[in-house]
């Protein structure tokens, strides 16, 4: 069964390293969210990309789920002694090495795709890592204390200031990558990983071509929710999505995929929400333990996932 | 008295440092070899200019004479598992700290002068750090392997295939900057520090304006002969001058500098060379101990020199 993942930060890298565990790396594709990448001291960082290759290969620091495992900070620290502008993002120095080689490889006009490909090989990574796309597309956040880069107000402003709106103007003049569109329709299965739906998924389903592949795709769509009782287990979403007026129940997450989505699942402790999800036109909902701190819990719901996706099938088949 | 020392690599530095242990900062300003700057990994690396920098601010990795101190290599790691190219070249991960505020100030429009004011101040060093010139003047190596950078030949091939030429076209079409041709013109001793002629030297001399200056500079210019013994300290100089068909004792050193030098130093063990040397027009021959391994032994010849440089002035003045 041939499997697509729409990935953010920490939630989609643990949900892809569940599916990488039981799918073959030419059935898997990993789509990851680029509305968090931004440039520092002239290196393009791409932290959603990175998180979901340290994680895959293995490397992660288990800590803080993002970054390499003992990594140090030397040229960081130099940086900031020089009062380099972006000091405030925590960079290491084994993290830098990457973000050298990417910006070198895009600065002599390779893709953003070609190079993640490269980067995933020679880190052992051999599913499919795709860009949402080759084109910049920042997540703009229109706070109370005036227009900022998403990494601003994420790290430097420690996501604090109230939210009014974001920004995707610039995903909506992007484009997603050929590989992108061709591993949605090409998939049996296509997860929304539990990542935080306003700042890892919607920057990429306002990316041109991504609402169009998805309605299009013939797989199963299934978006798993990030909330577990209420709550997001990571990450500023609920604060948010209250800045936002967006409301912040499964149901709001549920309906915000509507237009493509075939099936919802929310954690297994929260199984009164399937109810409430059904009410909301064709969407099939399930509860899953969707709480994946480790390997074997997210290969646990990758497997359910799989599963739940097969049963539709034998069904489709026999209705 | 105002000082301007020209130098190169290890020899240059410590030069340097004896200067800064005994001149007002003000009146010191030490012009620095460019000829073996090049990219890495889409960073600018200026190997004399840090050797200097770090050399005076303490930082500088004692054993090996250039770097800094206890530094790691986690970032070149992964630079050389990616395979990206010059993953021979080492640096540090603090010292790529500095490489990439560089190469972030001059991709923003910043000259290599002002980049390394701003980087000296923050490093605690207050004497005019000045590169020769702003604009890139790489010193090409023809060798019996083909055409060479720089550091492919030096530190790539470890200085090991035969030189038949070396290449300073590009310091020719460059010029010395403003300030280097002020502080030359300004200063009341030019040293030209204890480095290898040919290749920290002469590649500054080759640029546009360098040796114009040097003879239009009425202060006394003294050369401090890299030998002891016939050997230099550190690196590839004698086989170099061999390979080159340059001869490679005092004499022919000297020589190299006749057209602007006032004064040679040789070590005080090779004072019988004063007497060869001295054969050479009106250059003014002295032995003094030239061997500085460390601060103090270097502070004692920077000392020695600006005696030597004050006799000259009264003997100047009484004549």
């Amino acid at each position: 069964m041939k499997v697509a993942v729409l990935a953010g930060g920490v939630g989609g890298a643990r949900m892809a390293l569940g599916f990488a565990e039981i799918v073959p790396p030419g059935d898997l594709s990993i789509i990851v969210n680029v509305g968090d990448d931004d440039r520092f001291h002239g290196l393009y960082v791409c932290p959603d990309l990175d998180t979901v290759l340290y994680t895959l290969s293995g490397v992660v620091d288990r800590t803080q789920s993002w970054g390499v495992a003992d990594d140090s900070t030397r040229a960081l620290e130099v940086l900031r002694k020089l009062d380099s502008p972006g000091g405030w993002m925590k960079l290491g120095d084994a993290d830098l090495g990457l973000h050298l080689y990417r910006t070198s490889r895009l600065a002599q006009g390779a893709s953003l795709t070609a190079v993640t490909e490269e980067v995933s090989h020679r880190f052992g990574v051999h599913c499919a890592l795709l860009p949402a796309s080759d084109e910049e597309c920042p997540t703009m956040v229109e706070a109370a204390t005036g227009l900022l880069r998403f990494q601003e107000w994420f790290v430097r402003d420690r996501a604090s200031p109230t939210v009014k709106q974001l920004g995707f103007q610039a995903a909506r003049k992007a484009r997603i990558t050929d590989r992108v569109r061709a591993s949605l329709l090409a998939a049996d299965l296509v997860v929304l990983a539990p990542s935080n739906p306003y700042l890892s998924i919607l920057p990429m389903l306002e990316i041109g071509g991504m609402r169009d592949a998805l309605q299009q795709a013939p797989g199963l769509k299934v978006a798993v929710s990030p909330l577990i009782g209420g709550r997001a287990i990571k990450g500023p979403l609920v604060k948010l999505m209250s800045d936002l007026g967006a409301g912040s129940s499964n149901s709001d997450i549920a309906a915000s995929y509507s237009d493509f989505a075939d099936a919802f699942v929310v954690d297994e402790g929260d199984s009164r929400d399937v109810a409430n999800v059904s009410h909301q036109g064709a969407l099939r909902v399930a509860a899953m333990p969707t709480l994946i701190p480790d390997a074997p819990r997210a290969e646990e719901l990758a497997r359910r996932l799989l599963d739940f996706a097969s049963t539709r099938r034998t069904t489709g088949a026999a209705g």
